[in-house]
């Protein structure tokens, strides 16, 4: 676990993984550490952010999602970086970077894809509740889920680095939060915590009569972001003009084949119809343009006066991305999963 | 085939159809020509009107879509009736007015429900291009699917009353349509004489070849009104961002069960995702009120400027009800089926 400094350690795929990634689908490698040419720095990794989409990037995929990481590359990954040399004229040796420098120590940029982090207290912030997971929360449930007061909303891997957010954000808007999560001390967390009005276990037997009773009035936004036995039995409990934004699948990111049947789309789309339903896709890549500013604004705010918790699932060490990977996809981190890759 | 005076001839539906209705699932009774009471109108069927949604009204289904038709009770839909008596102010014997006196030959009325046809040239219009089937194919399209110049529009039932619809006001948004249909003479109908790009045969074992063939740019709006095979064509066509207004699925209307595996819902979950899709299922009632003006105003402009066409497809009298309503769900019409009950 001692972060080496002369070598370049790089986590890279090794094999697309069948199902749920398997260790040996990773491979520790090093390389030299890259240099930085002209209008270039050198980024050492600090915290890398480990997050479900990760998942779908291990498969060949339509390149309009996102582009696939190639066999023996490293995988992808955003990262909270200090720059250790620079030959650009915006950065400075010293500061600290959001960036997407990957599972990896080092890593040369262009600069184009970073934002200076100034001094920010905690730096992974930038990477769960002021980055892009809360970010997903807040444009999918506001702009797609668009929840109103006394409405009830629903969310899975609720104490994680989107759904809590998610969970929190309805409850300032007025809304009744009901979560879905694994293991008793989540659900008490979502609950004592985060102050939802109540949570759930998704491996209850019951989980489809206890969400009906948790939701007395029905369901009118769903923040889709993990399918499978939610999924199921979300469906009939959602209203008429209910809102699905999806945000993840990740119960089904390592299905090998579809599923066995029955075949449950024409019934589903029946109740898409019968009940006025849209169920919107998004990804968030498309909306930093328009929403970004508006949601650093409100999440400051909501940090700033304690209106909204973060909870982080840190993990020590580079070399242990692969495994808190496979964890984050059975559900066995508990908060936003970052990995300290150096000092 | 004679129109009866004395009795009010109902087509009672006599048993709820598993699957595919069966003529046996409709009685043909009657009974004394009810009264019209105080404030009330009695009416004379002219024309009933045969659409796909009537085949879930024969089923149990949940209220919040629309009442089911009881046993032993009439069908219900939408009519052009004569008004032959009136106690009621704003109604005169003798005028025409659309309204719900569904499959029977007379009907009372409290007026609420009834708006007056006036000098209405071609009154049966009133049940298709100016009626609900139009207006769902004007709502549908340009409310959710919000074709842009360019994009490319796929509808399927494509001669229908609302494909045919859809597919006019598409080309009409400059966009390029493809149409689905079953049969070779709907193929050239659609693309000589509505003016769709291209028309496939839904039937063709190479349908999705086909469709792939004739959207070399994708698919952008995609109006769902059939489910089953040609959404399976249609699915991995999307683009980025696509619209799919869910307007009707009537391959499962007759499905007595969910179909066999593979269960397809996680795969489409996971495209929704990827591509941004929005699916978005709508039920016309919700929207005379805000829309229904503007529709009739444009359709109007357009059926008078010879930019939309309308075909009919007419069957004599109420006994032959049962047989036609099975045929449109069988795709058997070519174009909007309207029942002729009266003279």
């Amino acid at each position: 676990m001692s972060q080496h400094s002369q070598v370049n350690r790089r986590v890279v795929l090794a094999a697309r993984p069948q199902g749920l990634p398997k260790p040996q689908d990773f491979r520790l490698d090093q390389t030299d550490i890259p240099k930085a040419g002209e209008g270039q720095v050198l980024l050492r990794t600090l915290y890398l952010s480990l997050d479900p989409y990760m998942r779908n990037l291990m498969d060949e995929i339509p390149p309009a999602y996102a582009p696939s990481v190639a066999l023996g590359e490293p995988m992808v990954g955003g990262t909270v970086s200090r720059v250790v040399a620079s030959q650009h004229p915006n950065f400075r040796v010293g500061e600290l970077v959001l960036g997407n420098a990957g599972w990896q120590d080092y890593a040369v940029s262009t600069g184009e894809d970073l934002t200076a982090l100034g001094d920010l207290v905690q730096p992974s912030l930038a990477l769960g509740g002021l980055g892009m997971p809360a970010f997903t929360a807040y444009v999918g449930l506001l702009d797609i889920g668009q929840p109103k007061p006394g409405e009830t909303v629903v969310v899975a891997a609720a104490t994680g680095a989107v759904g809590s957010v998610v969970g929190q954000i309805a409850k300032l808007k007025g809304a009744r939060v009901v979560g879905i999560v694994s293991g008793v001390d989540k659900c008490r967390y979502a609950v004592e915590e985060l102050g939802f009005d109540a949570c759930l276990d998704r491996r209850d037997p019951q989980l489809a009569q206890q969400l009906a009773a948790a939701c007395p009035a029905g369901i009118d936004v769903y923040f889709e972001n993990v399918g499978g036995e939610v999924f199921d039995a979300v469906l009939p409990l959602l209203n008429v003009g209910a809102r699905v934004p999806v945000c993840g699948v990740i119960a089904h990111y390592n299905d090998a084949a579809p599923p066995a049947g029955p075949d449950r789309l024409p019934g589903t789309m029946t109740t898409v119809l019968q009940k006025r339903i849209r169920v919107q896709g998004f990804v968030i890549l498309d909306h930093y343009a328009e929403r970004f500013d508006a949601f650093r604004r409100d999440m400051q705010a909501w940090l700033a006066a304690g209106r909204i918790k973060l909870r982080e699932h840190r993990v020590d060490g580079l070399e242990s991305a692969p495994e808190a990977m496979i964890g984050l996809l059975e559900g066995r981190n508990f908060g936003k999963v970052v990995v300290r890759v150096g000092e």
